[in-house]
C-alpha cells in the first residue's frame, strides 16, 4: 500500500459511553436484546438513565475506539465525528486527542447535546447498548475534510453512520473521495440490527465502494440473509477485495480471492466487558495492514488488541498496544 | 444513640472525579505533592487537563462517597452539596441517587460549572488530587435543610467545606442545628494541607461543636502541630468525645475517654487506587455506630469498606458493602 501522512482515518458517531453493571433480569424487564445496539430518543434516554445504578463515563464510539487503538499501536490515526460544545463534548475531545488521535472537526454549537450510549454490562461481560445519537445527527458532508481523506492510506467507516441521514451523505462523500485518490475504503457493519435496517444499501455500497469489509458472523449472515457463516463468507469473497470476519472466542477468518486465514482469539483470564472488542480488533488489523504485515499477522494484531480491551471496563485501550505487541513478538 | 429517620447526613463538596493514570515523573514535572489535594482555578484546570491522558469520569466528593458507602451497607443516608444544572451536575445527581442516597439540594442555574477533581493515580495506587471547586462555592446556609439535620442521628461534615467561604457558614449552621436537636456531629479533617489552611478554626470548632472526629495520622499531627502520632492522639482524647484515627495499611485507632481500640486494616490483593479509602472507612464506622455496634466492630466495618474501594478505580463502592460484611461475619 502506498505511504501516506495518515495511516487510518476513521469516521463514525462521536459518543460518550455511560457504563453501568446490571443483572440479566434488568434486560428482560426492559425488553432489551442482549448484545445489541438500539437507538433511543431523549425521553427514553432519561427514563433508562433513571433506572440504572451508579455509572462510569468513558469516551467511546466505534470508529473512535478504532482510531484510539491504531494510535496505541503507534500508528498515525485521525477521527471525524461530531460533538456539541458541552461538557461531554469537551470530555470526548480531550480523550481522543490524549489518545494521540488527530481530531479537528468543529463542535456544533446548537441543537442536540453530545451523544451518549448507555451501555449495560451483564455479569458475563456482554454489553447491551442504548444510544442517544444527539449531536451525531449534525455530522454532514461539510465535516469531511477532503485533504484528510486523500492523505489517509485507509478510510474506515462505521455502519452506524448509516442511521443519521446527513451522516450517511458524509459517509458516501468520504468513500468517493478516498477512491478518487486511489486510497482504500473499509467498512464495518457495526451491528446485525443496523444491517437489518440498511441491508440493501449496504449490499450496494460494498460492491461499489468498499475495499475492506469488517463484520462479525451474525452481521455477515444478516447482510446476505445466509443460512450459514460459510455461505455468507463465500458471497463476501465474491463481492469485496478483503473480508475480515470476527467470531468472538472462535477467533477470526480473513479472506480474499487468493488467500484464506483462520486466526485464533487471544486467551483472556477474565472477560470483564466486551464493549469495543470488534473496534479494537479492527485497529490491530488496520495497523498491521498499513505497516506492511501479512494478513495473518494483521489478524493476530487484531486479536491481541481485542483481548486487551475486553479485560477491563470501557472500549479504549488502557495499556500501550505497541508494548503488548512487542512483548508478544508481533512487533519489533 | 436515639433512633431517627436518617442514619447519616453528610455535607460536603459535590465533585465529579476525572481519573487518569500518570507516572511519578508527571507529578515531579508539574510540582505536585503526591497524595495531597490542592485547589486549582479554572485556567489551571484547563492547563492540567490538556496534559493528562485519556480519563474516566466517576462521581466523587469526600462526604458524598461516605454517604454512598453508608447506603451500600443498607443504612439511610442523605447528602447535601451543590452542583450546577449542567451535564456533570446531572451525572453527579444520578449517581448519588442511584447509590440509594437522598439528595434534594436545588441545582445552581448560574455561576461556575459543577466541580471536578483531576485525580492522578500513580502506579503505586496513590492519588494526587487537583480540585476545581466550581459550583461548590455557591453552597450556602440556605441549602441546609433544618429538618434533614434534625432527623439525622449523625451529621457528618468534611473539612474541605472550610475552603469555600459560604459553605463554611453552611457547615457551622448545620453543626449548630444538629447539636440543638441533641444529635451528634462528626467532622473529617479531609487533608493535611486543608488542616494547614484552617488549623486554628478547626481546633476551636472541634472543642465547641464536634462529637466525633475522623482524621488520618498526618492530618491529626498537623492539627495539633504534634511531633508524634501519640502526642496528637492524647490531645484529641481530651478535646473530643470520640476520635477515629486511620493509619492506612497500619489500620485504625479509636479512642474515647474510657475506651481504646486498635483495629487492623483488611488485606487487599492489589491496591489499584486509594481514592476514597478514608471516606469509605468513615462510612463503615458510621453505619456501625448508628446501628448499635461496639466501637471495635465499627472500626472493622470501616476497614472492610476501605478495602473494597481501594481494590478498584474510583471512590464509590462497586460491590454491596452489606453483602461483603455479611460474608465477613460482621453483619447478620
Amino acid at each position: 500500500m502506498p505511504q501516506a501522512p495518515i495511516d487510518v482515518l476513521t469516521i463514525g458517531n462521536a459518543i460518550v459511553d455511560v457504563l453501568a453493571r446490571v443483572e440479566d433480569h434488568f434486560l428482560q424487564e426492559n425488553k432489551l436484546t442482549k448484545a445489541a445496539m438500539r437507538l433511543i430518543e431523549e425521553t427514553e434516554a432519561h427514563r433508562l438513565y433513571d433506572q440504572i445504578g451508579p455509572s462510569v463515563v468513558i469516551s467511546g464510539g466505534s470508529a473512535a475506539n478504532t482510531a484510539a487503538g491504531v494510535a496505541s499501536f503507534g500508528g498515525r490515526a485521525s477521527f471525524i465525528g461530531k460533538v456539541r460544545d458541552d461538557q461531554l463534548g469537551e470530555f470526548f475531545t480531550h480523550d481522543i486527542r490524549a489518545a494521540g488521535v488527530s481530531f479537528e472537526v468543529s463542535f456544533s454549537n446548537s441543537g442536540p447535546a453530545t451523544a451518549r450510549s448507555f451501555i449495560l454490562v451483564t455479569p458475563d461481560g456482554e454489553r447491551t447498548m442504548n444510544t442517544y445519537l444527539g449531536a451525531c445527527v449534525t455530522l454532514s458532508e461539510e465535516d469531511i475534510d477532503k485533504r484528510a481523506v486523500e492523505q489517509a492510506q485507509i478510510t474506515y467507516l462505521e455502519g452506524y453512520l448509516w442511521d443519521p441521514p446527513a451522516a450517511k451523505q458524509a459517509f458516501v462523500k468520504a468513500a468517493r473521495l478516498a477512491r478518487a485518490a486511489s486510497r482504500k475504503v473499509a467498512l464495518t457493519l457495526s451491528d446485525s440490527f443496523c444491517v437489518d435496517r440498511h441491508r440493501k444499501s449496504f449490499q450496494d455500497l460494498i460492491v461499489r465502494d468498499i475495499d475492506i469489509l469488517f463484520a462479525n458472523e451474525k452481521e455477515l449472515k444478516s447482510l446476505y440473509l445466509a443460512p450459514t457463516f460459510d455461505d455468507a463468507l463465500q458471497r463476501a469473497r465474491q463481492e469485496v477485495e478483503l473480508a475480515v470476519l470476527t467470531r468472538s472466542e472462535a477467533g477470526s477468518v480473513i479472506v480474499t480471492k487468493d488467500e484464506f486465514h483462520v486466526v485464533e482469539a487471544e486467551k483472556v483470564a477474565k472477560v470483564v466487558d466486551v464493549t469495543g472488542a470488534g473496534d479494537l480488533y479492527a485497529s490491530g488489523f488496520l495497523f498491521g495492514l498499513t505497516h506492511g504485515r501479512s494478513l495473518g499477522e494483521c489478524g493476530r494484531l487484531g486479536s491481541l488488541a481485542a483481548a486487551e480491551v475486553i479485560s477491563h471496563l470501557g472500549a479504549r485501550p488502557q495499556a500501550s498496544l505497541r508494548t503488548l505487541a512487542v512483548k508478544a513478538g508481533l512487533l519489533a
